[in-house]
């Protein structure tokens, strides 16, 4: 098993399926999605992420979370934090957030 | 807005999210791909699907549906269908399935 899986067996759990499609510009990206990844972990409630992404810049990460009050409480986190540090900057042509309960996990460990 | 996104906005619905990491072997690979698409779209109840994979053969597959049993359905037939046609060939190391009721969506339209 590699560490790319964030495995969570205890249903129910929360995911925030988060599917972007990256502009060409900004050359701060990697150094705000680490910092993405420092306050996720940080964070009360938080279980893992998973992201991927294909090579023409259409990607998915999909966080886990113990409750929709810890998403909510990261995202307002997040959301202040980015702002504070990074400005205006314009990472993503487009962007879907889903937040979904988890209600059955099975796989091939 | 990118072909690649599969917008379903009115909730609930359900998602799969499939992390997989791709073994090395599986020439077929993509043809089964293909093919599990191809029975997805023939199902009822499927609203869409986004897959990315990173170069190193991580990847996120997350299919959306309008109800659980339409989920079950779909699997039952796929994994029939594998089964028949591509034996026992081994396309992962590793793989995870979440099943979850996507509860809120938003994004940058």
């Amino acid at each position: 098993m590699t560490p790319d899986f964030a495995t969570a067996r205890d249903v129910p759990f929360y995911a925030v399926i988060f599917t972007s499609k990256r502009t060409s510009q900004g050359a701060d990206y990697t150094k705000m999605a680490e910092y993405m990844l420092v306050l996720a972990r940080q964070q009360d409630g938080y279980l893992g992420i998973e992201s991927a992404r294909n090579e023409d810049g259409f990607g998915i990460s999909v966080s886990y979370w113990t409750t929709l009050d810890a998403i909510a409480q990261w995202k307002k986190n997040a959301e202040h934090q980015i702002a504070q540090d990074y400005g205006k900057t314009n990472w993503y042509e487009h962007y879907e957030v889903k937040i979904a309960r988890v209600e059955k996990t099975y796989g091939k460990l």
